[in-house]
């Protein structure tokens, strides 16, 4: 694995030395997210972040194995950014133990985050960085491990856990498995946007809460 | 495009030669495929395929522009035969024009064809290619276009086809749009295959359609 730079440097060097190291890391994420969105990820280097960065080569092998876990870190970090953004954005709503917000309306929180991701994932800057991963992850099965396990399955934690609390509050059905269900509503928005099988915008993840919370069946019936 | 060598070479020549292009073509699919899953796509060469098949590089050249159609091509029919299989092992279901089964039993129905599905998934001949292919999507913007519109949508048509036929025999909610709703139960499969997020098996798949028909909020209710 590679060391976490995020916080290590700081801990370990004086105040100076650590300023600078934080201020090599952002401009290290900076040349990598920005040299993925213009020339792509097949022709980003090592040597190209570096330059841009204005560092040098060690200093990036020092922190990172591969640039794919340059990318990989930059990408979380932009995430965690841009969910610091998206909770000042919405001071209004209350956000649960799950991370999501919860104001006991489950169908209303869900469509909320569900038009956030989809405007994210859209947004060129995350778009160009995030099928770079995504291409990667199924090229190369090791990185896909780290891939889904770092970047994709907190996310999907965060709906889990936010199914969970409905079905404690009574309001999902007592035999549903929360993973599943998870899956009813953020998969669709997977395929379209890795694969271009339809239009991704807020009328459509509106709907995929709405059929998922309360099915396609004409008549309400238990199976 | 690329020709289509299933059945242009036979119009055009004397049996004796259609006969030999059509084991060509044959020999050409099955090497493709073998290759992928014996030594993975990136190595796989039109030099290699035609050693393997027994043709020259020029035959190749000559029906495909790439390695990438050609595996295509390749993989559509390995769909196609193994579509007329599974046809030819559920003798006693009924198939609707939709061209998936139909019992008058939605439930039982996708059920059924989503357990194939997803064997097929697994099947070590389809999983190579199939994610050589989809890699090479997400990877070629130009490549995936002829992906999806050859490959994913005809499938995922099958199944609006199918819900249409449900709605207009009063068994689906009268206002739900059909391709979200086919979204539901089949993007989970593609997203579990393609990222690994969760185990997919035949528990599941039956879960999904429970779901996305009778919805995973506690009481029936319109939304």
């Amino acid at each position: 694995m590679s060391a976490t730079p995020a916080s290590t440097p700081a801990k370990k060097t004086a105040p100076d030395a650590a300023r600078r190291s934080e201020r090599s890391r952002r401009a290290i994420y900076d040349a990598a997210l920005g040299l993925v969105g213009e020339i792509g990820y097949p022709r980003t280097t090592i040597e190209g972040i570096a330059a841009r960065a204005g560092v040098g080569k060690q200093t990036i092998y020092r922190w990172w194995g591969s640039k794919a876990e340059v990318l990989m870190e930059a990408f979380i970090d932009l995430n965690e950014q841009n969910a610091r953004a998206a909770a000042a954005n919405h001071p209004g709503v209350p956000v649960g133990a799950s991370g999501l917000p919860d104001t006991g309306d489950l169908a209303a929180d869900l469509k909320l985050v569900l038009r956030a991701t989809v405007d994210e994932l859209q947004d060129p800057r995350f778009e160009a960085p995030a099928r770079a991963l995504a291409a990667e992850g199924l090229a190369d099965r090791e990185f896909a491990e780290g891939f889904v396990r770092r970047l994709l399955m907190p996310g999907l934690d965060l709906y889990t856990a936010r199914l969970r609390s409905a079905q404690e509050a009574g309001q999902l059905r007592a035999d549903i498995d929360p993973e599943t269900a998870r899956d009813l509503f953020v998969s669709p928005i997977a395929q379209r946007w890795l694969q271009g099988t339809g239009p991704l915008d807020h009328a459509y993840t509106d709907r995929l809460v709405e059929y998922a919370l309360y099915g396609i069946a004409a008549r309400p019936a238990t199976p």
